[in-house]
């Protein structure tokens, strides 16, 4: 049997159809901007978002990092939550590409506020960093997959407006906060001056993300691609995969947090595993162990046939995708009670 | 009358026995290490805090990147406390400069806590950035000149340590917590494997820090310093009064302390001003006005003669130093008293 | 007619077998190291060019790039011919992403001689940059696709070794190199601290480099592949295409390199153009056009259906492929016949 | 007897009048704007060069790394000659603190052509760096102190206009070009965007160069100082010095080269020295060594009490300044030409 894999959900694998549009797509030399299906993916992404142009890129990191070198210069500052991918998860990658100084603040379930964001600003001084941007990740992985909803989206906007900052949002899993709120993802890129989306998440697709701003931004993004080597040739197969997601796949994904809400109900009545099931918002589920016991809880349902990441010593989180089934998710939540019957109560 | 500049212990000037040693000064072209005063002072310094050698800067911003540029290379991450010089006060230079990642924790006036260090410190993983550097300002500025006891610095590098942390003392008023804590330098210093202090600060010189560490070190941030645009000509006529600062000056640092005592024992007779004169350990005092009306207070008491400074919108800097006397203090506390009298009630 | 496309090999696109390879490939998440299409990839690509380990990316200037900064740190210089595709075609990134100063060597046909390499080097001094790595282009395109023989390249890693400098190959067209020198890449690939390889341009992959070398900086290597954007999910279904270029298109070489000398010879003799044959090594074949005109020359052959690239005011570079037959060389040629006999007579 | 330091014209030490004056100076903290000798001193520059506004720093390599700074983004690329002090002495700086791309060009006796620069800018392209400063350095010290002809660099700036490049004048010497064209620096500088001049060099002073340029980018200029360490507190002491050497040692600027004239006449009768005394255009003397013995004659002749400096394997550099007078220039030719009676011939 294979394992129940909720590591992520980039472990996704392209589907049949998927494939089959990757073989039949029409490609040329994206770097002379000539591949026909990148093109094409690109038009629809910029259209779904709202926005005058985008950009196919490798991954999720490349999208996060182009958005915030073509927004800064090095030496100024980005306010962000504590929790972000962008702090936590691109291996110092700001710093060192575009030489800027992150300002992380600790908001509610991964959320910011707009008053702490304001109470951030740097005034005009020589001494201080300028803060020039403002981001946003929606949803919010490191809470569990926590949404902001677009009043939020749109206060925090507000504020970074008053204070010329620009606004980035991390949109690696928009089409779930889409999805959970029931609003269309162009709302709530709205505010944003750049965003991106993965395809490579939940939608499935095997490669890429795409960044959408204005005309100017693009461009200037396309320029910065090259330079942190994201240029790809034929990349109108990864493209066709991309676009078979958006057609296909995008409509399941409420499905997939019916499944987290499934396992969160299960955890639930797993003690010593603690949860509350109200917080899952999306597809990501995140859970207490006791004793800071994450290092030998994960590998005990890993030879159980679950596969989940430790996301602290007392933190697991586990995340539902298209490939795996309800099935599946009751599979993981019979492995979880098994565990949590044989396991001593806490000694704490 | 000239005002009572209690901004900082930067602005203090020259004595006149200082400029007499600067004029009399032997001096060589310190770009070939040919500048005996230069050469003495760094020695001076080098053994005064312990370690092999040292590096005279032109200013302690200076000091500190050099100190995290030898100690790191891009996308690593440095951990400090949120209040810390580097994280606020120097224009974002450490991204600019180095390319690291600043790993902001919110201390307890202003000190790290070893629990917290090591709660920060990153896993390996190829996503998440190296945790390089802990970086230590003793005395804490914006916390109000607080001190790290011997005891707290060690167990902090002792965390450090046990993760392959390097230490970096930020030393910029390390001659004020000796004072405090009657130890030396040296043994404050000792946990450190790269640090400085200023001449210009309390010790009154016009112009100038000295990095200490081990010599590899010192010789890698010689280049630093070339590179950064550090590297003076006949800087001899700066070493001088720092020589003559440490020789002359340096035991008066402990008056400074009675001086701000007495300021903050003042202010905690002047409501709506509010202090815990308990708190000020050194040379800083930090107290708070109502609502929020730093802007207001700050251009009134400059009126009237007292230069202090915001330090947020309901806090205020005053910082005693070596040219403002006892007399100077207790003219302070008279216009802080006329202000509180006339002052409104605070409206909430 | 569909265009006889020269400007370069990266516009070859996937052949049928290659997309049913694609198709079939299998699959799983590379940023956790688990496609095993990827993983066999990089395996056959290290034992191929003889290094202990290999690492996948998406792009010939990420590769680059990769390879600059794993062997540097900001401030260090790189020696390197000024035709250089990292000094002319990464829209400066090796400054932006690793901070180094390249210092250009103007060669003979785009190869450096080992004396000038020596004399290059600079001396131990605080004020100069260190030399810290030479960088061979093999074959070298700007100059037309110069091959460096295995004697050169052994003769300029002495050099490079006997003042510690890396050696750097940049292997976008090894393959080439190998092909015409009738050499293993190994053996070209032997002196080299890192190198890589295209599977984009003559072996006709839509997408892809590998870089390879010692599995401590290939470790390095992954963390930078990380921070520069470039970690792709499933990303077996374009290593399955290089796989499949290894195996059916890398014999192929060898004719590109008769196409490329068949055009060489009917360009001979077309006057105004100009070129020697003899000079073209590879499937680069560059040629002049008389009185800065290039810029005339390209569109006017595009309208007649021939793609070729503009490298200067009087440089044109055609690049052969498996893309375009014997036949489409000889249609080339019989349109470049007819511009020349209406060309009018050079006017200098 | 004190050697004849001809080392560089940087080891000038401050006179008894210059010693006097910083004695004397009246200062503030610059970090505040407050130093009335410091603003004296940046309006006095910023006059002198016909610029708006200026702005003191610690050293030749940061006032040219600070303009550098505020005219690009990483990854821009600067036109400059090969033997620049950029290129050459600075550490590799421009590509640590800027990101930038340098581009040197060989020019004749160190000095750039104007069809050589337009031949260098870059086309409008995705895959090229952005080219967007032309560096100039009036005098070229490493070319031996050669001017730039008022025209040359009109002409120059008229190629970097046309093609919107910014032009950077790197003035460490323009007082001495100024001195030998007989024309004011003014008139020189006004080509540049932004220009500095040295007071540590021939002027004699002990520390210090001043920026200048339009006050938008002198307000970036003081920003980035901040960044980069320059920012000192009580620096009205270093620019008393400057304001006395304006006063007091630019009129002695011509005897300088008075005595650099003498020196190469002299060093032309001694072969197997060798010299074209009519390529002596300033203070700096260039002359040649036979046979790579460049390493042999600096330190024979330091045993003799004369300091040079070697600038390559047969090349040794001579700066008159105003701490050698014409008598010690006299004495410094009696030893070479006891140097060339005792040198065996040249053996090839």
């Amino acid at each position: 049997m294979s394992p129940i894999d909720l590591r992520s959900d980039t472990v996704t694998r392209p589907s049949e159809g998927m494939r089959t549009a990757m073989y039949e797509a029409e490609v040329g030399d994206d770097v002379y901007g000539e591949d026909p299906t990148v093109n094409r993916l690109q038009e629809r992404v910029a259209d779904r978002l709202g926005k005058e142009a985008a950009l196919f890129v490798p991954s999720g990191t490349m999208a996060n990092q182009i958005c915030l070198h073509v927004l800064t210069t090095p030496g100024e500052e980005v306010i962000l939550e504590r929790g972000s991918h962008v702090f936590n998860y691109e291996t110092g990658a700001a710093g060192l590409l575009s030489g800027v100084q992150l300002h992380p603040l600790s908001g509610t379930r991964g959320r910011l506020k707009p008053s702490q964001v304001e109470a951030a600003v740097r005034p005009e001084a020589d001494v201080m960093p300028r803060t020039r941007v403002l981001s946003i990740e929606n949803t919010a992985n490191k809470a569990g997959g926590v949404v902001y909803s677009l009043d939020r989206v749109q206060a925090l906007a507000a504020v970074a407006r008053e204070h010329d900052l620009a606004v980035h949002l991390d949109g690696a899993r928009l089409w779930n906060a889409a999805a959970a709120l029931d609003v269309t993802e162009e709302r709530l890129a709205a505010p944003a001056d750049i965003t991106w989306v993965a395809l490579s998440k939940g939608l499935g697709a095997p490669v890429g993300s795409v960044v959408a701003g204005s005309a100017p931004l693009i461009d200037e993004a396309r320029r910065t691609r090259k330079q942190f080597g994201g240029g790809m040739r034929q990349a109108g197969l990864l493209a066709a995969a991309g676009l078979y997601a958006l057609d296909h796949h995008r409509p399941d994904l409420a499905r997939d947090h019916e499944k987290a809400r499934r396992l969160a109900n299960g955890i639930a009545e797993c003690p010593p595993f603690s949860i509350d099931p109200a917080m899952v918002d999306t597809n990501i589920v995140m859970f207490g162990v006791p004793d800071d016991t994450a290092d030998e809880v994960v590998p005990h349902l890993r030879d159980q046939g679950v596969l989940v990441k430790a996301f602290g010593p007392s933190t697991i989180r586990a995340t539902t995708h298209r490939d795996v089934s309800m099935e599946g998710i009751e599979q993981a939540v019979d492995v979880l009670h098994a565990y949590a019957d044989r396991a001593p109560a806490p000694t704490s």
